[in-house]
């Protein structure tokens, strides 16, 4: 999953929730509702949740959890939004459209309104003989958009739930790796680990500089990640070694395809 | 520095010599050829050498020790892969063509012949205040070709003098990341460090597997990095997290511009 936040102010706080999610969605919905106040309380401007976080994560259980956006867990992330004045980025949870089930990443804005849904592009699809197996391409469509949305700051969040294979070899690698390559603050936000789950996450919900630093990072409990996240820093790293400028547009290309 | 090599067969011997460059060409000519030698000794079939490996890295030295392709640095390479029936990537040295002075790197075949002359793209500039200033673009041209050549094998290798300040934060991050990020074997190989140079080079030449893991890895000091390559393994990976074929070419394209 990825969200992209544009550029304003210079200096903000970040939270990421890891939440530990339960079977009962209910529950989920309450404990994010309350950590999210938690965070709000402690000056952060942008919240995020996890991947997947008012329900299991599996392929057993999407079908099961899926609901409409606008529908039961959007509603409470646009009123705690609206209530902390927070930009509240809602991790992902199953979203079922038509029949079609979707990992779909709802953003609200501090007055409550739904600012973008992203659904995920890329599943996950994973098969390490003796290890783990998961396919969410078993019942997951893929969603064929980009997103970005406005707001006081300019960073990468990810809400991901990685597990304890990908977690120790790519977790941190990944994020560290797309800070550095675009000298931008990379978030992810995890599920805190729940060993009796059977997919278990790996938590460690991470913030990292545009050096490619860690600056903030969980364990694998349940936990609230607070960043102070500094754009003067990355306009400095930036000039330091600076990349932008060096690209060789008359040699290559990275572009989005254009709808047709 | 970079060049991709293409597969044909599935296990092979890759060494890295991690050369202790100073500031005689003829003596940096003659360690090389002992150390390439050494590693066809040991079974390797691809020997890299690192970036400015005949001369100081400097851009006062650029166009002191800068010569043509072919020329004397060039002529001893192309003997000594003859003679150990190597392929040879040639690190780099400057190179001077009509006046403009370029980063290049030349590959050599089994038989002497030169494969490709690859001229660094990007060239690397640096400000970082009170730590370090340097600025290959004061004195070098950039290339503007991409490099393959045809061998037994498929991966990375990147001839490359990073320094105290960006090796600690930059050096296995990016190589760990390119590997993951493209599930092939990367490879680096750096000049060893020494504290009395201008430019002190970080070392630790390095071998990542397609799964990002460090499969070989050197100190500071000069000697040679050896890894089995196991193009078996990078087939699994590609199969455990299929990346490759979940790419969404009708959303985005990465592309060579082509000439005109």
């Amino acid at each position: 999953m990825s969200t992209i936040a544009r550029a304003m102010t210079t200096k903000f706080r970040l939270a990421l929730v890891q939440l530990l999610v339960s079977p009962v969605k209910s529950e989920n919905l309450s404990r994010a509702r309350r950590l999210i106040k938690e965070a709000a309380g402690q000056g952060a401007k942008i919240v995020a949740l996890p991947e997947c976080f008012n329900s299991p994560y599996g392929t057993n259980y999407f079908p099961e959890y899926a609901e409409q956006i606008p529908g039961e867990s959007s509603q409470v992330l646009s009123e705690v939004a609206k209530e902390c004045g927070v930009y509240l980025i809602g991790g992902s949870i199953p979203e079922d459209d038509g029949g079609k089930l979707y990992n779909t990443c709802a953003v609200f804005g501090p007055d409550g309104n739904l600012l973008l849904k992203h659904r995920k592009i890329h599943l996950f699809d994973i098969d390490v003989p003796g290890k783990i197996r998961f396919q969410e391409s078993e019942t997951l469509s893929p969603g064929s958009t980009f997103s970005t949305f406005d707001t006081r700051c300019q960073l990468l969040v990810y809400p991901g739930a990685f597990n304890m294979t990908t977690g120790p070899a790519h977790w941190e690698l990944l994020q560290r790796g797309r800070a550095v390559d675009n000298q931008v603050y990379v978030a992810t936000a995890s599920p805190a680990r729940d060993d009796k789950a059977s997919y278990t996450a790996w938590g460690h919900s991470t913030v990292v500089s545009p050096w490619g630093d860690v600056v903030a990072k969980a364990g694998s409990e349940e936990t609230i990640v607070y960043a102070d996240i500094d754009l003067q820093y990355l306009t400095e790293v930036r000039q330091q070694i600076p990349i932008h400028t060096q690209k060789r547009h008359d040699l290559y290309s990275v572009s989005a395809v254009q709808e047709r």
